[in-house]
């Protein structure tokens, strides 16, 4: 019997948990669920033979120390920050470990210690970073296998809500942290453009959108990340000219989030003078100039000359923004009171389903001829519980997990999904869940 | 013997430390001049027989101490950040202590203890803070006499090169810290406009100059500065239905550098790739869209729609953001990289002069009549050494010592220049140094 530890039981875990005990008899794992709320990870295990649920608590060192070792792998589903927690004690007690979130240059760091010990620590095995890595990978590899040389790599995702249930003006609702939507962007993007080191600070990223066709789902826009630079050095592009990551949404959301971008509403950094008493109109007010014989609605619109349509203002009205409504937030900053309003409009109904999109654009030299490769998927979730976004986390996480415990994948230190190894089974195994890249090949000029 | 202690010889304390020896023989007073370089204090205190010159380190705990109970008072120039480790120490050992800086909340939140002490603390005694509390509350106080109740209070301070030396198409040079004129505002700007509190996001605020005659100075504009609900409480103003603060450039100067400000040139946050090998023309493209078909200058004409007109193009000419030398920094920040264009710009010359210029707008109703003072003052430097900044930051602080010293001032605890024990004698006294406030009245409506 293999021993899995999956650590944490919270939102994006259930179709992680549902394939590990669904090869659980096959392939003779017995797993163990932590949770600092052990009711949770109780409902999660749902009565498997295969599972039992215990309460944990990562900031209880020698607890957490007795528990790894008792285990022959450990997937983190902790929040990013606590991860750090984790690795080092799976370094110490040599297990393996596995997760979705970043790579820091914290956890890059123990590179050495990890190999030492002669474990892999598996790190951005769920979707963006994940599935993205996979399947660039795939076709930058098979790019290189043809004699091609890559000049151009644009790579997008977005979460977003699927067609049938997009029934509001922005074509938009709140598939993933609301917060970091809100926030989305905050600091300057960084991007290369034919040898051009390209930033754009924070108030014109959405005035320099991208207009997409996202292969056979239609037409999108997209706005820059914010470190497009650093994947240079992850698939091993150093020296191409063009790189860019960005963020799919629905065309003519980026026109309409910018106007808050530009009153300063998505400002996260000071607290609002007497929020809590303060309705809608007045926030928006607060932003613009004092003038008694104009009603905001003008202001607003002479504010964001150029950029504040019609199609722009019934988004934002719709929105209630102009509303004589109470905010009734204490303390809060421009960003809280936003969420606060977006959270009344943009939540997903109980019926909606989600959709994670991603499409990959790679442009490269074979020979005398220019060529362009095309890659996308769309996925949608199934339910409130199985969105796509928890689908395509637990997923790949899982599947790597069985590939290593079944001894096909032989590697140690900070691991990342890019080598042929790991992402092709990994993506041979999405196909069967629906989760698939369409590719389309250009000749240019 | 009254033995003084003065900590910093920098360049902001030429007149404080020339005040206080001119006035030690009548007043027997004995003074020591402390600088981590006593080389630049036996300068400072060129041979009088009233100074003396020692090595002061403030990390130096236990000297600092020694030093401090020599002294019957204390005045602290070190940077800001220094402030804490002396006014503990000055608490502990019961010794008043004077300073132009900034009473932050950490400081503030002494005041019990300095009055336990029997000692007063006495902050922001410079210029701006400093000189405009003591104007300010002097009108302040004077409508109050009259039964009058305030409506309105505006007021503004620049340090700009003097007129006859004023020979650039900016209006202006560096005569502070430079690298703050360049982050100057970056943030939000708070104030109050007739009861609505107004929130200026940075990428704006530039776009938002007051346009304002000081009073037989001429024509000036004004930007908001980042905090003007605070003094609202520094003032006894708590309910004022409008409050602002600003800072004075000349007409014509916002709007060009609001075009730095849009591009992200501003930015102290991150480091542009390969600074050290790029050109400005390069820098300034890095924040423009990739256009092999346009040159720089029409891309950054088409960003700034609406503002990049003959007269700011003309500015960013003549600054030379086009030109296709080497900036020459290693890992600098984008604000680094201005700063260094604009240091081989903006310095002043060798016989160029330096003005600080100020105006107070008070509104304010008394019986059935609305009135407005308006008051105002410049004050020329004599030369690069003494400039109008060293002057005006040092002399307030030179008499208030002086006072203190003499009696007159009887304080403890954190004290600011806002009462007229305090102000009155100094600004009467500052007078004599031709550092005076003209003031007009009006009649509203």
């Amino acid at each position: 019997m293999k021993k899995i530890l999956v650590l944490g039981a919270g939102l994006s875990t259930i179709s992680l948990i549902d394939y590990l005990l669904k090869n659980a008899e096959e392939n003779q794992w017995q797993l163990t669920l932590g949770d600092i709320d052990k009711e949770l990870a109780i409902k999660k295990v749902n009565g498997s033979p295969y599972g039992r649920a215990i309460t944990f608590d990562v900031t209880d060192e020698q607890n957490t120390l007795k528990v790894i070792s008792d285990h022959d792998v450990v997937i983190s589903m902790l929040p990013a920050f606590m991860h750090m927690k984790v690795i080092t004690k799976c370094i110490e007690l040599k297990k393996p470990m596995l997760t979705a979130s970043y790579a820091t240059p914290e956890v890059k760091a123990l590179n050495e210690e990890a190999k030492t010990a002669g474990i892999p620590i598996m790190m951005e095995l769920g979707v963006d970073p994940g599935i993205d890595h996979m399947s660039a990978m795939n076709v930058i590899n098979r790019i290189r296998e043809e004699g091609g040389k890559l000049k151009s790599f644009y790579s997008f995702t977005g979460g977003l809500v699927a067609p049938e249930y997009d029934n509001n003006p922005w074509n938009y609702k709140f598939t993933w942290n609301p917060r970091n939507v809100v926030l989305a962007g905050n600091g300057v993007s960084k991007f290369i453009n034919n040898g051009r080191y390209k930033y754009i600070p924070y108030h014109r990223l959405f005035d320099r959108v991208l207009k997409r066709k996202i292969l056979n789902y239609g037409d999108f826009e997209v706005y820059a990340n914010r470190d497009s630079l650093s994947y240079r050095e992850i698939y091993g592009l150093e020296d191409i000219p063009s790189m860019y990551r960005g963020t799919i949404r629905r065309p003519g959301f980026s026109k309409a989030w910018n106007v808050f971008v530009r009153l300063g509403a998505t400002d996260d950094d000071y607290i609002i003078e007497d929020s809590e008493n303060m309705t809608y109109r007045q926030f928006i007010n607060s932003f613009l100039r004092y003038d008694p014989e104009m009603p905001v609605e003008i202001k607003l619109k002479l504010y964001c000359v150029n950029s504040c349509d019609p199609e722009v203002f019934k988004k934002l009205e719709w929105l209630g923004i102009f509303d004589k409504r109470k905010i009734g937030l204490k303390r809060a900053t421009p960003a809280q009171v936003l969420l606060k309003l977006l959270l009344g409009k943009w939540a997903m109904d109980p019926d909606d389903r989600d959709m994670l999109i991603m499409q990959h654009e790679f442009k490269y030299e074979v020979g005398n001829e220019e060529k362009m490769i095309v890659s996308a998927m769309a996925f949608e979730g199934e339910n409130q519980e199985k969105t796509a976004m928890a689908i395509t986390v637990g997923l790949p996480l899982a599947i790597t997990t069985k590939l290593f415990l079944q001894g096909k994948i032989k590697r140690t230190g900070i691991v990342l999904p890019i080598t042929e190894d790991i992402y092709k089974p990994v993506l041979d195994e999405l196909k069967t869940f629906g989760i698939s890249f369409d590719e389309k090949e250009y000749m240019m000029g």
